[in-house]
């Protein structure tokens, strides 16, 4: 059932793994399994993921004990997320035609089907959501920004059909997308890959982004988005690329030296609202924007990428749909840690004015990278 | 002017460093001071921190373009947190009898003379607040845990009369002390030290603490601290040191998989308010958390120590003073890092139930640390 309407035609196609979990499979051609539908193990594991309420913080902790058994830096030769080459260690994924892969974690923070935590003395209830991993290529060794610009847009189009799922189910209440990449961070699997939480609430930084949007447009008029982009096309110095229908700025609160938004031009609440045009601009300013961060120090940039769209509990079209990057190098061989003000006190220190950082970041050469 | 009714009395005496900035040494004894007051530079750093607004998350945002040239792992010879050995090379502290110094930090992301910022299109203020280092002790190669009793509850009484000062001269409305441990997470100073923020807001963290501990005044009747003691102790199974006064726990709602809180046990908002039994306890259980904490995988546990306290713009008996310690290691080996969810949603994953961290933790033996 592709969309054939769509500028780039997406084709997906459903399986189920040994073990249960469901995987999606995406392309911008026809799908084509040529294997069998692996799993690692053909066990399920046993996940009861809980959450407990913070009561100084007035947030959720998540706890998924099973998590401590996951995967760590494997061996070259065993690599959950490409494709099986050997049935005898089978991975996540079959061999075929196909450009994006979609499956439920194997070890998860948050399940659709987490039972009721048994009675303790903690305020605890069920880590009721979910954990998807997506694999963004077939290639291990490649990166998210080596993507084609057709299969960069056909990304958008699989996060936006996630989300889209995840809202038809009536449960998940607000869907993070996000990429962490690099060893320095922890990044266990070097497959280029992301990952997708839902929540069945809203988390802090969701409510916080939507009361903040929704301020701005009942004291203004006007969508946060809008007033943004005119502020920043006038001023000119922050934006580092823009196409139009989209564009990349080192934001004037920047939090991190080179923290990148990508958004688009119009309001926009939810990729899915994106048109193809606004779509494809939209994913060549992410690949710029990410080519950008590596050609910088001439190095392969550490970063958090985060999708940020609207609660999925009512139509909030005050909600500025927009990529947040999050770059942790601040100089060549220095990482940004986050200490005391950051965790202690929720507030950055930054050593860089953002116009100094986008000026910077226009100025590297896309050639070598 | 020793305060002489302390159980340990508290010398101090103040002092300027040649570049114009404040040092104040503290003792258990008369301060004696045997060399010049030194400062790394002659001349003061041309501080001009400014903050701007972050209109999606609704904070502050400190920026401190001066701050990317400071100290950076300095070879052993040079340590500017030892006492002055070489005039030729001068550091920030002279020679002397004293036990602890703490002055204003020469790179600080906020000062309370911040000049106004010069017109722009962002949204931006003056960086008004202040930014101290408190060394801990003479000794290079110490430990925070390395000191004594005594000097561990001078310690305190140096954070209450740091947050006191800053409570009399009115600007600054809330003030958070810390300490960032390990080269893991970037400390460039490896002498035992750490900081202070003050600020002339609140900042998020404070602001939602004082909210929700509010709230939970409201409408229970009492102080959290007193109710969360009261079941803690009737559970027990989460409390890892218990001195009366003041105990130890990894919160039911740990982030961390390790978190330890220090708190004492009567409902206290400033560490002003403890009385000299209460601070030699609260002294004695942070010790022991921080000697746990190495003990447990027998290497220097890097963490961070946040010491939460009542913000400063009025009274605020609900307020629950503590210190949150966050170790970096989730397991020999494997440091946390705050990837999507934490830094995306702002809600954090943990991988071991705080009962079975507490568990580890009261069984450490620490014989040898």
């Amino acid at each position: 059932m592709p969309d054939l309407t769509a500028a780039h035609p997406v084709y997906q196609q459903e399986f189920t793994k040994p073990d249960g979990r469901p995987l999606t499979l995406y392309g911008l051609r026809p799908i084509e399994v040529t294997s069998e539908i692996p799993s690692p193990s053909p066990e399920a594991v046993d996940a009861r993921p809980v959450m407990r309420w913070h009561p100084l913080r007035g947030e959720w902790v998540m706890y998924a004990a099973h998590r401590m058994g996951r995967t760590f830096l494997p061996p070259p030769e065993y690599n959950p997320l490409a494709p099986t080459s050997d049935p005898a260690h089978p991975t996540e994924l079959p061999r075929g035609n196909y450009d994006l892969a979609v499956f439920a974690n194997r070890f998860p923070s948050l399940t659709l089907n987490a039972p009721k935590p048994p009675p303790g003395t903690a305020h605890t209830r069920a880590g009721t959501g979910a954990c998807e991993v997506v694999v963004f290529s077939q290639n291990a060794d490649g990166r998210l920004s080596d993507l084609s610009d057709a299969r960069m847009s056909l990304l958008l189009s699989v996060w936006a059909d996630r989300t889209s799922r995840f809202a038809a189910g009536g449960i998940i209440k607000s869907v993070l997308a996000f990429e962490n990449r690099g060893m320095e961070v922890g990044v266990t699997l070097q497959h280029p890959h992301g990952q997708i939480y839902a929540y069945d609430h809203l988390p802090p930084v969701a409510t916080r982004m939507l009361e903040m949007a929704q301020q701005h447009h009942t004291e203004s008029g006007n969508a946060w988005i809008t007033d943004f982009v005119a502020v920043e096309r006038d001023a000119g110095e922050r934006i580092v690329h823009d196409e139009g229908a989209a564009l990349s700025i080192v934001p004037p609160f920047a939090r991190y030296t080179y923290e990148t938004w990508i958004l688009p031009t119009r309001p926009v609440s939810l990729l899915s609202e994106l048109n193809d045009e606004e779509r494809d601009a939209f994913g060549r300013v992410l690949k710029d924007a990410l080519l950008r961060l590596d050609a910088l120090f001439g190095v392969r940039m550490p970063y958090l990428l985060t999708v940020h769209q609207a609660p999925l509990d009512a139509a909030h079209p005050e909600f500025p749909l927009h990529i947040e990057l999050y770059p942790y190098l601040r100089a060549p061989g220095r990482m940004k840690y986050l200490a005391g003000t950051e965790q202690g006190a929720g507030e950055f220190a930054n050593d860089k004015f953002p116009e100094v950082a986008a000026a910077e970041l226009r100025a590297v050469s896309l050639e070598n990278v």
